[in-house]
């Protein structure tokens, strides 16, 4: 797709164009849970202290462009990064390089790390390990040179709570309904047409992958019921992508989920002498499950965590015999750093995890050079690039810290650095920047509608279950490997003028351009 | 089912289960569209101007016990009240009679009936009609002897506008919900079972009915794209009952229907020289549909027609070659005055419909007997029970104006009665109470959680198609007859201590009782 082909889309509404579509819109976003709780600026919570009242979710009130060629590459290379991730979640060496890099600088990671060495020194007691993955890309146009082909380049990998897989199933179904009804002009259907919409699965695909690792589990030894856990936030505004997956669950693969307040971990969960999982529902004191498969929707932030007993709560799932998804060393693998070492240019790491050379070939394909600022060769040559002006503009300033502090941008990069004593320059990496082409839409959120230019991050879920340990001839088999749909996220265009207003997210699906 | 078999049905909950059902009920109801927009007075429009929040439809916390012998007796009797009301519609000279009755009390039915005559003038181009009705009942337990088995008393016959089709199917899918996730103690699972439960088929079998018509209609001779207009009021806060049937029309009978604002008819609809009913959506000004069947889901009440506009647009509609559902016939023959000649006592007017006299007798065994307050030899009768205070508390007196007026109930009919002059007394019929047994739920409306005693109004859905006319052979064929789902509605018990307040109704479903 050349930059151009969006011109002219979406279009503009008449203003019954516009009631018609938003109209159908919402009411069909109710309909079928494509909702959200609203947030407390919305409606203040004393206002529905039962907390009846939902609100359409953020989408887009068209699909967004987005190039064939990208769209199938993002797809097809998704088992790979699924094997990728997998390898380093089993690597535990190699992830001690990773963490004894951090631990100095993010006590999360180093939190993580004892709660996994604290398990390992009594031996884990389950092999097999979840991962629920989502990869991030945005296409890359090459701004020296526009007219050549756009690839993906990938923002991050989310190896916990990977989120939307159950609103997004839903936002391609919306779209496809919005042009079935003609809710879309004459003049944008040369783009947007049956055939080149697609339908994310990734509702029903990841709640197959709970299912596959609740059956891999195997039957109770005691007779107990199973059920899968969902461990969650609570309040969670987001909780109906959630139950979705957990709807999913239940009525196309037979298995019963519980949500769990991960703050209520030690209250109603134990572990048996074998460290079996046991829950015990508080609505139902005499009856007590055995949890198959822990699924994380929280625990990934540092917020997760205001006192030691979430810790605590933390060691106990990970000390249990239940499939966690993800294991410490899963969440471990998912943090920048990996993400960095593995981009930095002439890195030796991917082939260690992808010994195919077409496999890493094509993943490597996908990553934007990421540079540490630290002594080796390619910090040295960061360095050089992030203080001057010029080639500083193509890059952005991140934080190695999980979910702390601010990005800095392109020609603020010099200027930042200069007032930030050296010591403390190693906390960062240079990124260069993804270059996405620019685009137009219309988002509905908290029941203000805007338009403008906006950007699309494309997110490729994947299911991957596989065995750790080192000691049977079984270990490192991966016994479940797919790819799981996809999440289109639009959000304002913060750098250009005219975007809508920054942060402004929504979900939305993907019209294929090209050929 | 005798008066006391819901003893400790349903059971009082312990905080956590009332968390646990709660907190279940409302995700699985905004997920599933089982959903009003807000009331006004709990969301004011200036709080939410592009109309984007929802809230869980008034539903009840448990299912709500029904004695299975009435449940499967107003299902089975469906058919014959499609037969006896399709006749009905269809023999005008007795409607006259009717309506000549009501002339002079009744500005509604005046203009419904000159609506009517007008077209009848001109000669109707469509002789096929669609009811979709609904019968309501009450479960009627003798006082006089309340160990009698109970049976059904029909509270009134809808045939315009009959709603609640869509949320009904999605209420007892929740109530199945909950049971399945051990929603409901283990102390009611003696009676709240998967067998003892009914999913209602409302929705899509309302959608089929309107798809039948669709179908019947034929092809445009001018080879227009056909499609089905549900002519509706604006706003709707029950908006997702209606579009549960459209969605329903659309996905499982490939028919597209559009929502027209009854008092926007005129605007975006005209009749071509043959009197086919052309409708231009207007959002796609260049695009014309051909419109085979009307679904009225407004102009029921006096209050939809504030000017004379609106009964041009009645008169539009029902001039047009579309298929009417209802037509006018159809829409008079649902008026109390109907169903009291035929309940009232020795009637010979039933049999005249339902020419089959088994079918005449089960259909009349559902009549609570209704007399006339005026000087035939049942209204003598009427009159002496009426002022007398005894008697009278058997009896509630109601208006024959269409939503017109307060019921007086009981032993407040003789000083009523006292206070009006005699004159005015034929505006009112005397119907027997119906004495339902005593019941107790809770139920969640607008965010409030309310339990107490409650009375279940049963509604039995039917889908009728026939051809009207006295000229072809044809004429009078019934062309599709069937049940098509219940609704169970359940209201606070006003009439006694304890009850849920006046008014405070619900969408509920079955749990059966009895052999």
């Amino acid at each position: 797709m050349g930059i151009n082909a969006q011109e002219g889309y979406p279009p503009e509404l008449s203003s019954e164009e516009q009631e018609y579509l938003l109209t159908n819109l919402k009411d069909w976003s109710i309909a079928h849970g494509l909702a959200v709780r609203p947030a407390p600026s919305f409606v203040q919570p004393a206002q529905d202290p039962a907390g009846v009242l939902a609100a359409t979710a953020p989408v887009t009130l068209f699909p967004s462009l987005f190039p064939r060629n990208c769209f199938e590459e993002g797809l097809a290379i998704q088992t790979a990064y699924n094997e990728l991730y997998s390898a380093i979640a089993r690597d535990e060496e190699w992830l001690r390089g990773i963490v004894e890099e951090l631990i100095d600088i993010d006590d999360f990671v180093g939190k993580l790390w004892q709660t996994h060495l604290a398990v390992k020194k009594e031996g884990y007691v389950q092999n097999l390990s979840l991962g629920l993955f989502r990869s991030d890309y945005m296409v890359h146009v090459d701004q020296g040179n526009p007219s050549s082909p756009s690839g993906l380049k990938q923002v991050e990998f989310n190896t916990i709570a990977s989120s939307f897989g159950g609103l997004s199933s839903q936002v391609s179904r919306l779209h496809k309904y919005l042009l079935s009804i003609n809710a879309y002009p004459s003049s944008a259907t040369s783009l947007v047409k049956e055939e080149a919409l697609r339908q994310s699965k990734s509702a029903s695909s990841l709640a197959q992958g709970l299912a596959a690792a609740h059956k891999a589990y195997g039957p109770s030894s005691t007779g107990r019921a199973l059920c899968v856990l969902f461990v969650v936030q609570d309040p969670e505004r987001n909780v109906f992508d959630q139950r979705h997956l957990e709807y999913a669950l239940f009525e196309e693969n037979g298995v019963r989920a519980f949500r769990l307040p991960f703050e209520q971990t030690l209250s109603h969960t134990e572990l048996d002498t074998d460290r079996t999982l046991l829950y015990t529902p508080p609505n139902s004191p005499l009856t007590t499950y055995e949890v198959t498969t822990i699924y994380f929707r929280a625990g990934y932030s540092p917020d997760d965590y205001p006192e030691e007993k979430e810790w605590d709560a933390r060691l106990q799932l990970e000390r249990s015999k239940a499939i966690k998804c993800p294991s410490v060393l899963t969440h471990l693998a998912g943090c920048k750093k990996v993400q960095q070492v593995l981009a930095t240019p002439h890195s030796p790491h991917l082939k260690r995890f992808l010994p195919n050379e077409q496999v890493a070939a094509k993943v490597l394909s996908t990553f934007a050079p990421i540079y540490p600022l630290d002594d080796s060769e390619a910090g040295q040559e960061a360095k050089k690039l992030a203080r001057d002006v010029h080639s500083a503009a193509r890059y952005v300033l991140k934080p190695q810290r999980e979910g702390g502090g601010n990005n800095v941008y392109r020609k603020a990069i010099p200027g930042f650095l200069e007032k930030l004593p050296q010591t403390h320059w190693p906390a960062y990496i240079l990124m260069e920047m993804i270059e996405p082409p620019p685009l137009t839409n219309a988002i509905l959120r908290n029941g203000q509608l805007q338009r403008g230019g906006v950007i699309g991050e494309l997110g490729v879920y994947g299911v991957c279950l596989w065995r750790n340990g080192t000691d049977d001839k079984d270990a490192g088999q991966v016994l479940e490997n797919w790819e799981a749909g996809y999440l289109l996220r639009t959000k304002g265009d913060q750098s250009e003028e005219g975007g809508v207003a920054a942060g402004f997210g929504a979900v939305d699906s993907v019209v294929l351009t090209g050929a």
